[in-house]
């Protein structure tokens, strides 16, 4: 099995872009992940997206971006798991690489979900859910996470307030990041005061809707230093797992278990411990959701993450930084990017690029991706070379 | 790099089935890929699916099926492209062993074609087509292959007999498999004189819209004897190649450069010849593409391809028996699931276990799946042990 390396990363412009089609996010996106990286070749590529069909009208966006990127007649496979996407993507190009398969791989994500026939974005998303017990009937995600933030509330007395901090925090941190989407700060009432989107749920709770794309560059750690001048970093973890796709059929709908079972290979894999970590990205679709993330990442024990931004242990400077890119909530949220969108941002954390967001001696990383309510999650280490 | 092999194919029922749910045909297959192999769990999961999207409103069908079967916290993800989503998850499966990140691993497919809202099935599978300059023009699949025959005649004098021919072919070998979806006989005259669909493509020239689900099972060919008591087959090689995703970028829309592309990966692999191929299994989503596809895989000169069918070289005791299965036009094409189908029909094949349409002799067999109009390609080697 060949050690991987990251060698480069890019994203285009993230928002609500009316002159970037699919494809040109995603090609803006790869060019500058082969710029940073300084090559101009690749031997595959894996693409994440959620839902280019139903967003965009266009499934086979493997053919299509290697197309447009100009790599054909380079394989290249669109891989899927709702919004984490990207995390599967990355994880998919590691064992191209590992098996030697291919040498430099590309991988990264994208998603256009702002110009959509139909029911709209928020029915689009309502695919990652059970189609059959959840959103046939009705159900969106914001009402999913709804259902997860009450039961945290009642069995662990998270305050409403406590999940606003989690934006505070956030938005705090992306108005320091010229990528997001939304690079401002945001006050504690104006988040408790803000239109109600799910009981408790606010719109300041929610990530929002966003055209975007992510690629990295992967190789074997012994060929980066060959064929790339940018300092590379490791990947020393990665872990993949499921859950039931539907809430209902959960024993406990606060407890992430996909994002414990990921995060478990991912820390026996790299031989670390929650503690060991210094700085994370991870899936703050909603407030509600990093709380139980960090929950299930050893990194707070079961029912204490609810304090954690409200103390800043999480906060740039804090024990545990979470989220220094602004996280999904500031930086923004295409779905099928995200995942390599949080790899972006610990590359620059680890090269110590990261400007005035940059967290101190960081030597180890690791980005959290999810998909639905926790059916998929990844999680993946990153280690400075 | 590890070796891999198969060892446990299933299919579900194929057909028009108002009785079984998308989720319903996955694990079906799922289950008879197991029994088949003889084991009771797996590692990890590919599921191909083209477009769970546009055709039944639920993408995340990685997690999803992982959840049905009953294989949850299992890794699994969907990949894609297009009508080669099978072929990518087949690939991906074997880099997912060959690198020792999984070792027992079920790739597979599944599309539920028939039971689609909004503007049904040809315009959900036109999203493998260029959204912006083909499919937004209101071209389809039959219009695009139909350019693609025209080119052919007009180039070659390859005639309308002769793609008559072809389903004539497909149709007796479909006639004794039970698996069939159109298990039936059908006459020269019979194709020549059906509907019309796209000049000069009738509606016996092309594929059907199909209910279906495939699965096999794989792992390290040095385990195989050890975990499963069925005959297992290795796959001595597999390439993967893109080309441009739209008709009107190509040089000659008549030679499919990704298939040619990835065939050339798959022999170098295997190291073999075409004229080494016992058996074949290729992508006859119209009658025009199994002439082009024998083209590309170089095992006839490029304009020569079109007299095969006619002259019995590629029927069951000729020269290089072709689409033993009845192929996607009798067998049906359930779209994500077509290129794992052809592998559970090669398998059979290698373990002498066909019944009527055993092809004498076979030790080597190969495999093509293709997604588009030829954007994607996947071409695999399988060998008896």
């Amino acid at each position: 099995m060949r050690d991987v390396a990251i060698i480069g990363v890019g994203l285009s412009k993230w928002g609500e872009l009316w002159d970037r089609s699919l494809r040109d996010l995603f090609v803006e996106a790869g060019v500058n992940a082969l710029d940073d990286a300084g090559v101009d070749k690749v031997d595959m590529m894996f693409v994440g997206c959620m839902s280019g069909g139903l967003f965009a009208g266009q499934e086979h966006l493997g053919a299509l971006m290697a197309d447009y990127l100009g790599i054909a007649p380079v394989p290249a496979t669109r891989v899927e798991s709702a919004c984490a996407s990207a995390g599967t993507a990355l994880r998919a190009g590691m064992m191209a690489v590992a098996s030697g398969y291919h040498d430099v791989v590309m991988v990264g994500g994208v998603e256009k979900m702002t110009d959509v026939d139909g029911a709209g974005a928020t029915a689009a998303l309502a695919a990652a859910a059970d189609q059959e017990y959840e959103s046939f009937h009705g159900l969106t995600f914001p009402g999913l996470y709804a259902m997860i933030a009450n039961a945290h509330m009642a069995r662990y007395g998270t305050t409403r307030e406590q999940l606003a901090h989690v934006a505070v925090k956030n938005h705090k941190n992306g108005a320091l990041n010229p990528n997001a989407q939304y690079p401002f700060e945001v006050t504690l009432e104006g988040v408790m005061n803000s239109v109600m989107v799910a009981e408790p749920l606010r719109i300041l709770d929610c990530s929002p809707i966003t055209d975007g794309a992510s690629a990295a560059i992967v190789c074997p750690l012994d060929m980066a230093g060959k064929i790339s001048k940018a300092q590379p970093v490791r990947v020393t973890g990665s872990g993949q797992a499921s859950d039931t796709i539907s809430l209902h059929q959960r024993k406990d709908i606060t407890f992430l278990e996909s994002t414990a079972s990921a995060a478990h290979q991912a820390y026996e894999m790299a031989k670390v411990k929650p503690g060991d970590i210094d700085v994370a990205e991870v899936h703050d679709c909603f407030t509600i959701a990093e709380i139980c993330v960090l929950e299930a990442l050893g990194m707070f024990e079961r029912g204490q993450a609810n304090k954690a931004a409200e103390s800043g242990e999480t906060a740039i400077g804090g024990r545990i930084p979470v989220n220094t890119s602004g996280g999904l909530k500031s930086k923004g949220h295409p779905v099928g990017a995200t995942g390599v969108a949080q790899i972006h941002e610990l590359v620059l954390q680890l090269r110590g690029d990261a400007g005035p967001r940059q967290v101190d001696g960081v030597k180890r990383a690791l980005a959290q991706n999810m998909g639905g309510t926790g059916a998929s999650s990844t999680v993946h280490i990153l280690e400075a070379v």
